[in-house]
């Protein structure tokens, strides 16, 4: 089976949003099989949406639309899809008394807006896709013999609907077909070319799984796709082809998929019952926000420094002020100083520090915007490194963050700082 | 003009990478006056991209394409782009050249992979697109009546080549063109549907400049576009609508088009000399991190604590341990402390704390998720304020960082902390 998805609304032809649903919705796909064949961004214009509806179907077996089901003449999704299914927009009274109750339960005593009953009406026969979330409820409606599916726009809406009603409906659609399965190695502290010399024969000779690379700012992904039979033998492919991986790059790998440091670093902290404090410079807070954005982070968490100015790491945190004075705020000995000092403040196990300069301005020769000190403490002793990133500050700001953590998963498995 | 752009790449739809290129490229269209018809996305796929190339040729007359230039078979632009100008591919000497030298210098030593000379290769009389920024070098071929534009992938290649080359090139194939201007209004504090209740009318009467709204974790954003056959007119034009939405709206709005609210307290503590110290609990230092985005936060941010545990809100900030046990760390009482004690310890103008339940566990029927209080203090006095939040963990601390900043802005400005 393959399928196409088509996000509606002008403010993305504006450039106003970016589109993120069809991203998600092709990596669902890709796990049930389903051969995504394009994307297309189209605004709210019935003509434009109609031909774009109209080449979808044809091509494809299944066609997902997010956007254009809200309640304003703005929205066309369900009358092009309508138009497109040759069928009337038929009102359904249940679907309007949940558009009610939801506008009383969440705007109470405000006078409902008869505007809101246009989300009641949806092509006839077409199957209805409830929302949970919201007060759009979407549909199927068959368009030749294609499934043309609309969801809403809005991500949280559009996602659980998906899950809900849309995957096992095309699920029936296509019983035993082949499956892809993709997994993500991910890997940082090596840049691209670096890494490729290492796994460039591994890429040469493997057409199942496929093998993709993937560079940013926390680091390379290294994606494999399996097609098989079933999820069972993509994993095994998979499998086999990521164990040549693990050997190849052993220190390098942090996690699969979605994994981000912070859930790998929690999970570590966690099993080795360790507490951990931090203080940081020119990351500014980053680090403890990636850190505090994993639920249960209270358990090692304890506290953290954000220590801006010079007075901040003497006062706060009893940096020295000669040593200030002598090597300067940015340098080892600081972060070495912030990493310890933090620890014993705080009580923790560990201590991780950063201090560098994010830039634009406040670089010098012997300093330039980039350099980055990051610090780490535990009972016996404390360490700093130097790094080098590139980029804006807000990059920076990114790829120290993403250094410091893993630093910490280095620290954790008594691997080596750096490879 | 119109114009359409197609995003290239097998990644895009397996999702695994969101195509951000396509909305840059269509903010600096439409400020062009160019009327965007669509986005596509297609795969490394010769006649898929062809099929989305030729539909996109027939119809506008200029295409943007970002991707497929690598080295490598998978990018598969170069050859499409030349079947569809019915021209050969030429190899460019003097490219080549630049493709050596750029790989001599980065990669000193290492022996010259000889794949990387088919990004030498261009459609016969195509314009060459120069990238100051790395090996794949972009092209402008004729396509019919239609104008191919291809470029990178990499945002930050692609983004140069289009400032440098190709945007001029635009701006001569329609001189004196009407051109479409927008403007975001933002504001914070107000729900879609309150805000809509107070510029409905306005939203009704109007043509030129059209209104769109867009709500997300920030607030509700109000966008104005006029088109006008030059850009003072259609400033003019916004100019005159975004009065009336100020009068509506005096104390929500707080900026323009891609003004954070980090950005503009920024402003306003700079130019009023006032310091600011942050004491996060649920927030994890979003906020530290989200003031200190802003070059030259260092001149009015002087630290922040992350103030996880309670062990941290007394022993860091002397947060009074009765008072925690009696209210509970998630209190007004105790975000009222938290910002009168951090400003105290950092000798700040103003200290900003929250406390609250970011989820997903931690919740009570008293003390629900989502359940957030901010306080504010400076010299005269410590408030703190109630805030209930949906979403989840990540959005709760996004909304809570939102607002706490919002407090901050209302402050500076001597406005009601809420309307």
């Amino acid at each position: 089976m393959n399928a196409e998805i088509v996000a509606i609304g002008t403010e993305l032809l504006l450039g106003q949003n970016v589109d993120t649903n069809s991203s998600w919705i092709a990596q669902q796909l890709a796990l049930l099989g389903v051969d995504v064949y394009a994307f297309q961004s189209v605004g709210d214009n019935e003509k434009r949406l109609e031909t774009a509806l109209r080449l979808a179907c044809e091509r494809s077996q299944a066609v997902i639309t997010t956007g254009g089901l809200g309640p304003t003449v703005d929205d066309v999704t369900r009358k092009v899809a309508a138009r497109l299914s040759q069928k009337q927009l038929v009102f359904h009274e249940n679907i309007a008394k949940v558009i009610q109750d939801r506008f009383a339960h969440f705007r109470p005593g405000r006078p409902f807006p008869q505007v809101n009953l246009n989300q009641a009406f949806i092509p006839q026969g077409a199957t209805v896709i409830p929302n949970a979330n919201g007060t759009a409820p979407g549909f199927i409606a068959k368009v030749g013999k294609s499934h043309l599916a609309c969801l809403p726009g809005v991500p949280s809406e559009m996602k659980a609907m998906f899950e809900e009603t849309l995957k096992p409906f095309l699920k029936s659609l296509s019983p035993g077909g082949a499956v892809i399965k993709s997994r993500v190695y991910r890997t940082t502290g090596i840049d691209e070319s670096a890494l490729n010399e290492k796994i460039a024969d591994v890429f040469e000779n493997s057409t199942n799984p496929t093998i993709g690379v993937l560079a940013h700012w926390e680091g390379v992904d290294i994606r494999l796709s399996a097609k098989a039979e079933s999820v069972e033998k993509a994993d095994a492919l998979i499998e086999e082809l990521g164990r040549v991986l693990t050997t190849r790059l052993p220190n390098f790998i942090y996690g699969w998929d979605q994994d981000g440091l912070e859930t790998i670093v929690g999970r570590m902290l966690t099993t080795r019952q360790m507490t951990l404090a931090t203080a940081e410079s020119c990351t500014g807070g980053l680090i403890s926000h990636r850190i505090t954005q994993v639920p249960g982070s209270s358990h090692y968490f304890l506290r953290g420094y954000v220590v801006y100015g010079n007075e901040a790491k003497k006062d706060a945190l009893q940096v020295d002020a000669q040593l200030i004075r002598k090597k300067g705020a940015v340098s080892l000995e600081a972060a070495e100083a912030l990493a310890a000092n933090v620890r014993k403040a705080a009580k923790a196990d560990i201590g991780l520090s950063t201090t560098g300069i994010a830039g634009p301005t406040g670089g010098t020769p012997e300093k330039p915007v980039g350099l980055v000190y990051i610090g780490i403490a535990d009972e016996q002793s404390a360490q700093a490194f130097e790094f080098r990133f590139t980029g804006n500050r807000d990059t920076v700001k990114k790829r120290a963050s993403q250094a410091a953590l893993e630093l910490l998963r280095r620290h954790c498995l008594q691997l080596p700082p750096k490879d």
